[in-house]
């Protein structure tokens, strides 16, 4: 094996590693190499390690953004011989074995690609600045930013002697992301802002749940999503399946000729993996994942393999790997024992195991109190579901502060009833609202044309 | 009085009184006021309160933004005489009795105007965008932002083989904002960072407070400011004092000739009033506060008055009182004595006491176990002075579940080192690195120019 890379480390002699990505595959890669007689070189366009299962959270005020995303180079900051470099890879050269970004190349002996994936809008991505989707921690800020002033507007309006209707708020796609998040609005209606408010009830609010396919939680099975939708309308969501999203536009949601007003549309549909995929030169299916190998590599390089999301690969009944933190997990884990085991001498040509997936379960929140879990054969519902997800997600949490603030103020939450990261920031506009158009305060134009006299 | 407003709450009967601004003026008036036979409303532009005392962590990544701010409606809560509407107040008509929030018009029978102060330029408004000050969340998180992601570029330069200057940090002011900023910002350095880094050492990182006056914390007695400028110097801090800035451009200060590089500039001085102030009408000082008589109304409007940082007054010694939260709280509740008063029937007309500042002390924090306190004759410097600092912070942190979060994070980094929240949201640029200037990914043409083969 080649080793260009002449570098700072002191380890020149090490062979290198260049791991995409500080998702959930990259990460547990590059720790899982921490000891490996190698230089480790983990780049990511963020500074943060995002705890994706947690975002929803953070978009519906409960928790800050802080405590559920960590610092990459600080979760790794015991690994001494991993380097961690914030910044955009634009390309690769397979042959030259080389990471682009930009003008800047880096050398690779082994390169992993976790580079993960987003949400996608069919083909109409101008419909994403009316229905932000929620992969980042800013998309969560913007969410939060735009349910909470919603309200704040209606308030205005109704003070203003305004009729006020009852706001609509819609969550397209009712996969694990956008039943949690449908059912956490309907709560937060139900109870955080019931009494804050002195014209509007915030009790009045719809929250709609849309999903194109037969059933909510498409991947589970039918017992649990038939469990899960009960559950959610006894939260109050208005359930709606078999339904496509036709068009989106600011402030209203289309169905075929059915138009829907909507005060925030929030987007958990559809899956579109990193762009990095197709840059690497191989094929990838309609979704631009990555067509791997048993092995996890890619077609003609055994040096170049693809993890989590950003990877296609079937189980052995051919279904395709789910795009969840356990498969990337366990991914990362199986690259890294191959990595090792031919960094450690043997011949990088013998024949290598296949991955296999071990489905440790799923489990899916809904609201307080309300989730479904499957281990197997075993389904749960309620309560059991929803406390085993609490600790799951508190254990599974990067950094032992994080699990302290956030057990706090799960507690504090579940007593109270109250969020804790009521913020709006940035700007006061909302799209399809009047006011947000036009020039500097166009709002009391519109809003408050009946004067208080 | 005239009580116009036919309003939503039902006591249409009680006098109306508009609260402008909730930081702690307007907020604890309106607690104030809760009880009483009036129809309370607060008008301010953010949803929520911020307490700007720990601003100052945020910008530091020791705590969240939700840790340090929360709704004002939630605050007040359980106040249902007091109605909260978000919205930006333009003006005011003080004879018609009328706030103006663009072309809607909210009538009043009191008027307390707490609208507050901001950092000034010097009329040199155009150093804003190199050098942001800290009022407000979003401040702390641009300079959050710009501190991480200051180190995160000098790391890739170095990476990329570039020579790598030590980072230059420079705090102009040293009030208490400025002097905490500096201090934290050395303690960073010094702790939190250190072994995050694999090419640079975080520790080589200078860090500049130039002060134009002759010392640091210039309200402080002289013992208490030679203190903090010795405690100041033991964490590293460089002071620089009656130096005053001339310009300030993308990554460079000026003092006269001398230039100064910059990675981050924040900006901790001057004071300039709420343009509110002017649109009282009524005579302002030269930071455009308003002149306001002894019982803090303004000048021929006795139902009209001004708290807080946006109000002049002098104390008996004929000093201006300091822009802290204890006057404006003291001023906020000496203002709802008089108008409780009048409001439960004595005459309008009989003379009105004048408001009376009684100073509790003072404190300001400098860095870990570093600050300094005064309380009338007794002055304190040091570890004594920082716990009685964090413990009289905390218990006066709104909200309960704020105060136990910040106590989980201070007790965290104080064993730990760490800080908790060390995101970096938004853009990836900053002013006056070469890569922040032009297209796409210029970064790279500059920083990467050297390719590690």
């Amino acid at each position: 094996m080649n080793s260009k890379a002449p570098h700072e480390l002191g380890t020149s002699a090490a062979p290198r590693v260049v791991i995409v990505g500080a998702g959930f595959g990259g990460l547990y890669a590059a720790q899982a190499l921490a000891h490996a007689r190698a230089r480790i070189t983990v780049v990511d366009r963020r500074n943060h390690h995002t705890f994706q299962p947690l975002l929803y959270q953070v978009a519906t005020a409960g928790l800050s953004p802080g405590e559920i995303a960590a610092p990459i180079r600080s979760i790794l900051r015991r690994c001494k011989n991993v380097e961690v470099l914030m910044a955009e890879v634009t390309g690769f050269d397979l042959d030259r074995r080389v990471v682009q970004t930009g003008d800047e190349e880096i050398p690779y002996d082994y390169l992993i690609v976790a580079a993960g994936a987003t949400h996608a809008y069919f083909g109409h991505d101008e419909w994403e600045k009316f229905a932000p989707g929620l992969k980042t921690v800013e998309d969560a800020i913007e969410i939060r930013r735009r349910v909470l002033l919603a309200f704040e507007l209606a308030e205005r309006r109704a003070a203003a002697g305004e009729a006020a209707e009852p706001l609509n708020f819609v969550v397209v796609g009712a996969g694990p992301t956008g039943v949690e998040l449908a059912g956490t609005l309907a709560e937060i209606c139900r109870h955080a802002l019931a009494g804050d408010f002195r014209t509007i009830d915030p009790r009045q609010a719809r929250i709609h749940l849309i999903e194109g396919g037969p059933h909510v939680l498409p991947p589970y099975p039918e017992d649990l999503s038939r469990s899960a939708l009960e559950q959610l309308q006894r939260l109050g969501v208005e359930v709606l399946t078999s339904a496509m999203v036709t068009k989106v536009e600011a402030g209203a949601i289309y169905m075929g000729d059915t138009r829907m007003e909507a005060a925030v549309i929030v987007w958990a549909a559809g899956v579109s993996a990193s762009p990095l995929g197709k840059k690497l030169g191989v094929p990838t299916d309609r979704a631009g994942r990555v067509q791997v190998e048993p092995d996890l590599s890619v077609p003609g390089h055994r040096e170049v393999f693809v993890i989590g999301d950003l990877a296609a690969l079937n189980d052995a009944a051919g279904k395709l790997l789910p795009g969840v933190a356990q498969v990337a997990i366990q991914e990362g884990r199986f690259v890294v024992k191959l990595v090792r085991h031919e960094i450690e001498g043997h011949s990088a040509t013998e024949t290598r195991p296949a991955f296999h997936y071990h489905d440790k379960g799923s489990l899916a929140t809904i609201g307080r109190a309300a989730a479904v879990a499957q281990f197997g054969k075993i389904h749960i519902s309620g309560y059991i579901a929803w406390l085993t997800w609490l600790f799951v997600h508190i254990f599974f949490l990067i950094g032992f502060q994080n699990r302290i603030l956030v057990f706090v103020q799960w507690a504090w939450s579940y007593f109270t009833y109250e969020r804790g990261a009521r913020l709006i920031t940035g700007s006061t506009k909302l799209p399809g609202w009047k006011e947000s158009e036009g020039a500097s305060k166009p709002e009391h134009e519109e809003m408050h044309a009946s004067v208080r006299k």
